[in-house]
């Protein structure tokens, strides 16, 4: 079966380094734009500031090998399985990151805030699972 | 950049046809069990029952090229982007599905409710945004 995943755009952010990104969106992680590639910006249609979306992002500098952490990385803390925790560290690092948009621009999307490092690759949008639809 | 997903699991659901299955986990969808790869047993170390927990699939029936949809299938609704909707016809097809555990066992987990048909690869299982890190 065909899993290769396509980016549909990327994060330009002040968060240049992972020591530096907050473990969750509100720890107190900035705003930040989203380019959208050309060729789906049409999908972009219907997004308006104001909304609450899901950014999922391939969190491109995770260890897809571990399988065991200790959750934020505390060494007091007793490792557990990647699984029952939000570590970027898994199989498939795919990172959500719940979000406010403040503005589109053309294939550009301003949100906040936004926990994930400059660069980083976009996967998708949506509707955000926690407000309108749960 | 590697961007090749990698089942960790797969679904096995009442639900055998995509006409059967509803938009929404909370729209009426059965238990299910996912059966974890033996390589990643590790990882469900700390799951248990009762937890909320965010299982992310690969929606493999999907079409991929679609950019545009008519939210919930209804020919009355007018064309949105898909990025402003939860159609599964995306970029990248990823399912996520908010269920709460109902038991444990060895490598499967037992889940409800699941809006995913039989088969479908499973990617991830993660600690909820919507309850504890919200």
């Amino acid at each position: 079966m065909d899993m290769e995943l396509k980016a549909i755009g990327t994060i330009s952010s002040s968060i240049r380094e992972r020591a530096k990104c907050p473990k969750q969106g509100h720890e107190g992680a900035p705003d930040a734009w989203i380019t959208v590639k050309d060729q789906y910006q049409e999908a972009m249609d219907g997004l308006a500031p104001g909304q609450e979306v899901l950014i999922l992002t391939w969190l491109h500098e995770a260890d897809r090998e571990v399988l065991k952490v200790r959750p934020r990385g505390r060494p007091e803390n007793p490792l557990r399985g990647v699984f029952s925790t939000r570590s970027p560290a898994r199989p498939n690092p795919i990172g959500l990151h719940p979000v406010r948009i403040l503005e589109v621009s053309g294939n550009r999307l301003h949100v906040e805030p936004l926990d994930a490092i400059d660069q980083t690759p976009v996967l998708d949008i949506k509707l955000s699972i926690c407000r309108e639809n749960i």
